[in-house]
């Protein structure tokens, strides 16, 4: 019943879609080869569509067009442009992003409100949507597709993220594919998480929202940069049906294995999006286990893992456990000095009120690699949760100051 | 009825107070001129005392120890050490910080009670009891003493920071003086707040701790220099009452005037503190105006100051007008694109839905300086509040990376 990773899997992995990417000339920079800005996925039927956005009240009119056409939790086709987030552009910002939905739709030949918008890039620009359209018009979606969208959506990341998974229940075969894009731009005004999510199983609206929310809950909402949260961010997911079966709801014996492979290819991406944040040489994981409730388990793992002097302690390859137990204690997760165990690398670090001095050399000598695990055991309950953030190096101070409008 | 600065003014610049500091080897870096590590401010009689700790759960034993002291509301000394915080050692930490209390009242011949307590410096390690009790002989309080007192609380602070202010009211003269250190430590692990407090006027203990409670929320609150929160944060204010005159209460002709003298000296400070955070070269000033509530407008001003975006767009002196709407957005505090106004150094960058694109050099040439002004009107009612923090460079990074322990 377990998931199994695809090879080079992507969004157009599962059944039914297809997909593409072109160089429109909205990006001035970055490298020639490989270089897009324009991407379409389409699906061949209409599917279930569902999407989560940006929490933050200044949001891109990219997100507005698409929270309108997602209203009837349905859409056949996603229009993604990167080098302008059409960000902060008032009234002009929502006719561009439905003309740029338009463009795809006349394109593709399918109807406007099927298309679901995003947009990553420089703001306070005016979306440039002749390039936009003649973007889309170089696109012919196709199944190997998959790579040139998840090329198209980049700005400064440094790799692809791109990843399937399959699970088998019940004779049938679900795929679920996915890429994102994370923080780091060449030209940086804001950090932007696009990621887009495809699967053939026949999933019901209702299932489909929920394991969504749940899921990125406790995988991309979990992921921190540098704190800030993107004016663009955006999760989509759209179901074809095609694998087949009947439709998954709560109750369908494929429901748990869906749900966890959903989850197991989110938290994929998440570690994909933490390990190329901005200037990150390491990935910190950080689980946070024996929790009262699972809100203060996430709360603890999410104010760690987000802690600048945690991130630095990372920089700068020392196990400082005071620092983990500085950031726990702010968090407001329910703690008592007595009750906790910090572990760095699985290396006992803290325990029983006082730290593990004889441990000191082995934390040390566990610090240089690419990923650092922070685990802290609360010791007062059975709650745990999980965050995947990365350490805060010069880079990331040069990448944010040092560029020219 | 408004208040004076005074010149060179300090703890022990209003009526009733002595201080001094005193090299103990506690400290094992820094500029052996002026080096102090432990310092003594003592009043001639009990004075009404109060203080604020940190929130964090994990907390130093000092201020444990502190805060029980605390509970009469009075207190006559307060003896400091920096170089070690004596954080998170457990029961051992509590005796020594009791035993620390107690060598200072054994000195100066007053109750164990009448002494608070504060330590800062590096974690998890034992406070070196000998040293602070020679460091404590070695002090002869006196009225010239709080230029030394301010020294010993240092860490890596790059300046003192003292202050006092006057105000005349009723044909009486009331002062108020104050030192703080701040965050920034050779060694660090993590970053402190400690802020001593003077008066001469004769206060009622229920208006001292609701003035301190208020003036705290809209001056050192609203400082961030790394979004951490120290285990070992402390402010506290002892009143002598050797100005003459009744009791100030909130009836009191004196309680406004004084008030607002409490609120520029702590304001002052945090400037002075936000101007000296680790690694900063600028100073940014953040104002909120036009919130529905003045909790919106402070946290909107708390999110701005404390965003990395907007930190690094000062680093890097360019007016990035987006990241400081996306902050605002992100603050939760209410707000609407289309009535926010946003000026940094008084030059309009956004308003009415649209940057000000004829402003983008104006609001350039102003970046350049040792201080930054973002204002953001919300346009949604009368509250406001301010926050202050500091840019973030290579430099912080630096520190908190490249150490040993």
């Amino acid at each position: 019943m377990s998931h199994t990773w695809i090879e080079d899997g992507g969004v157009t992995t599962p059944l039914g879609f297809e997909a593409g990417g072109s160089y429109a000339g909205i990006k001035k920079f970055g490298d020639a080869k490989d270089r897009k800005d324009v991407g379409l996925l389409v699906a061949r039927k209409p599917c279930v569509a569902t999407g989560l956005f940006t929490t933050n009240r200044v949001c891109g009119a990219p997100v507005t067009v698409s929270r309108e056409h997602l209203a009837g939790r349905s859409a056949r086709a996603i229009v993604v442009n990167s080098g302008c987030s059409n960000v902060a552009m008032g009234e002009r910002g929502i006719e561009d992003a439905r003309s740029m939905a338009r463009a795809a739709a006349e394109h593709l030949g399918i109807e406007q409100r099927e298309v679901l918008v995003a947009s990553t890039g420089v703001i306070a620009r005016p979306l440039p949507l002749d390039r936009v359209r003649q973007g889309i018009q170089a696109i012919t979606p196709t199944r190997e597709g998959g790579l040139a969208f998840s090329q198209a959506i980049l700005t400064t990341d440094r790799v692809i993220k791109k990843r399937a998974v399959r699970v088998e229940v019940g004779g049938l075969s679900y795929t679920v594919g996915g890429t994102a894009k994370g923080s780091g731009m060449a030209h940086p005004n804001l950090a932007t998480v696009l990621c887009f999510l495809t699967t053939d199983a026949p999933i019901d609206p209702d299932w489909a929202s929920a394991t969504l929310k749940h899921v990125a809950d406790r995988s991309l909402n979990m992921l921190n940069i540098d704190l800030d949260t993107s004016t663009s961010d955006s999760l989509f997911w759209l179901a074809s049906g095609e694998a087949g079966g009947t439709t998954i709801t709560e109750a369908h014996a494929a429901s748990r294995p869906l749900h966890d492979a959903v989850h197991a290819l989110c938290e994929e991406l998440t570690r994909d999006l933490a390990r190329d944040g901005e200037g990150a040489r390491t990935l910190i994981v950080v689980e946070v286990t024996g929790a009262r409730s699972e809100k203060e388990a996430r709360v603890a793992a999410h104010t760690i893992v987000s802690s600048p002097l945690v991130k630095t302690m990372v920089t700068g390859r020392d196990p400082n456990i005071g620092r983990i137990l500085m950031a726990a204690g702010r968090s407001g997760a329910d703690l008592s000095m007595d009750h906790v165990s910090i572990k760095v690398n699985d290396v006992l670090g803290y325990h029983a009120g006082t730290f593990v001095a004889e441990n000191e050399k082995r934390l040390k000598a566990g610090m240089d690699a690419a990923e650092v695990q922070i685990s802290i055991d609360l010791g007062l309950g059975t709650q745990r949760a999980m965050a995947w953030g990365c350490d805060l190096t010069d880079e990331y101070v040069h990448i944010n100051a040092d560029y020219t409008t």
